[in-house]
């Protein structure tokens, strides 16, 4: 008789210290009161929607099902740019068409796109600059309260792809990218656990830019403090971290930068 | 059958790396379990009154009616100070005399303020430094709850006002004077919306105080990166920003300053 | 009829701009639906065991009975140190044995200690750079499910304990130890009033290692701003503090510093 309780993240650029995050907390209350609302992150660069689409990929599939994803990072606001929904798997997104979705849907291919075009279903009075609020959050609680993809938008098949990275390989070593940097300053790279099992390859040792050479270690503590060390991490990446310190701070790395990876077959 | 859900807001200046908020967190998990609490923000300058009040002013209304907002930016605490319960519209404010539910008073002017001085609805021992913790989330609870405001306290007539700055209308312009720097570096202004309807002014342009000129945009999107523009942001408030960069470190701008804006009657 | 509300707080390293909150409250969000989450705080130093200790210490015992108290500050993770759940007074504990623990533990001896050692209520797939997500969390869903921790591992007599400091008591002064600087700048000591109204103490001023010097105030009302004071601050602690201002940063002080206090016999 209970139904079950409905969840949904909010991943923006807002930051903690405007109002802006608590307002859409306050469109979702007033009309989706039940479903509990998580962050998964207000941290992201401004505009920067590259690392939005990292963090959704990584993090969305976590969530108990039907849970609704909403990102506003969204430079293009105010302008030709469309408003998403997608069905992924068994998760929902709600977003700006513009690359965020762009990663996570190469995983997980959508079931149904449609373009947010009927405004019955947004806030009455609609702000140019912040369709979050007034449009995204909104549909978001549509959706968690039931209502059809098909009653929000119109069904499309195309959205916006990003050109993602993909690791380079080559005889004997490998080429990764760095996408993200952490809290912690670890180096999360474009190379996945999953990329190397399919290969069977055995990653032994690689180097950063700079030429320092690291080896591949199972978990942090089978080096000392300090160590410049890499390993798959808990996202399902190859990171390069140092022990206890921050590899990005430490040799001045970022998105974008390349790491070399050596590694054998895992057969030999 | 089931009571509606209720929703606590929390605005203080505690930041947080500090277990301060947690533990109002805590208060209102023992007084209120069934409640539903919302950060604002926790990122208030600290002892920056005007900035909380400027929030709760913008976004208060948001929230569900019989909302409780709590403001602990309380630099008087410990002192003759006086903290206040008042009803505004349909929302509930509890925080300390210190004018700042001042600036959202003056929109909606309160139907009732009551003086906190029940101690037997605080908590039991009740620090000299933190009445966030042991009488305002206590008092907040006890509104969630149903507890008339008449139990909790003294009616009064008066709460502190602070001088609020008006746009300065002259022929031809208006002064309009920063309030606030939002998290993208955009100056949000006291020329509101509203104002500017009332007047059947249209705005053109402007300039800020170095002389740097701005032209009047609908949305962020109508000029190239950037750009410094002026628009009517999603806060109801003329604000300045540069697109997809940051105006306030771009030209070293602050809350206080002025931005001249030029207007002309909408009929001629 | 209906169950009580169940808490869980959540304290970390992690910040909030990486997804590594927000995945293990997707664990809690699958595992115990119903429970409420609440951040304690996720800007620890990184793997700054103590200052999460003190953290831990300071503010469990606000929250409701049979909260669980998740830490995931966890330099070792990966290496042989213990995973443990323990019952505090009316609350949980989960959490590595790194002392995270100790201090909490020297006020409310711990009535159950257990080593989590029963993979079937972790993650199936267990990464090994984060037992936040994979063991703790789920381990947090069980015992807010009513899980016995009897079930969850195996009981234990021994846990890791810190050498804290504590006040030196001389003739007439009492060197304290700065323990924490909160956001305030304020120095939060191991002195507490409950060591001093022991002794009957009465404190009526002291010095900063620099020789500044300080008088005992009850609250900040009590001396104008940029004052140095010394009082009793809400978390039961002897603190040292500017008045509205940075006493930690104008003094440059950090934790492990010595404040000396003046005292006298209360009876004298």
């Amino acid at each position: 008789m209970s139904a079950a309780r409905r969840w949904i993240t909010l991943t923006t650029d807002f930051g903690l210290d405007s109002p802006y995050v608590a307002q859409m907390k306050a469109v979702l209350a007033r009309r989706a009161p039940q479903a509990a609302v998580v962050d998964l992150s207000h941290n992201i660069g401004p505009q920067d929607v590259r690392q939005a689409a990292i963090l959704l990929h990584d993090s969305c599939f976590w969530f108990p099902p039907e849970t609704v994803h909403v990102a506003v990072v969204d430079p293009g606001v105010g302008t030709e740019r469309r408003l998403l929904a997608a069905r992924l798997k068994d998760q929902w997104f709600v977003g700006p068409d513009n690359g965020v979705i762009s990663l996570w849907a190469e995983r997980d291919p959508p079931e149904l796109v449609v373009v947010l075009d009927r405004p019955e279903y947004w806030n009455r009075d609609v702000s140019s600059t912040f369709h979050g609020r007034d449009i995204m959050a909104p549909v978001a609680a549509h959706l968690v309260n039931g209502v059809s993809p098909l009653e929000l938008g119109s069904p499309t098949n195309t959205w916006q792809r990003f050109p993602w990275p993909r690791p380079q390989w080559h005889h004997g070593f490998v080429e990764a990218h760095v996408l993200l940097v952490d809290h912690f300053g670890n180096l999360l790279t474009d190379l996945t656990q999953a990329m190397v099992a399919q290969r069977r390859a055995h990653l032994v040792g690689g180097s950063l830019p700079g030429g320092q050479s690291f080896r591949v270690v199972r978990t942090y503590g089978e080096a000392p403090a300090g160590t410049l060390v890499g390993l798959f991490g808990s996202q399902g990446r190859f990171e390069v971290a140092v022990v206890q310190g921050n590899a990005a701070a430490d040799y001045q790395l970022a998105a974008g930068d390349v790491v070399r990876v050596e590694w054998h077959c895992g057969d030999e």
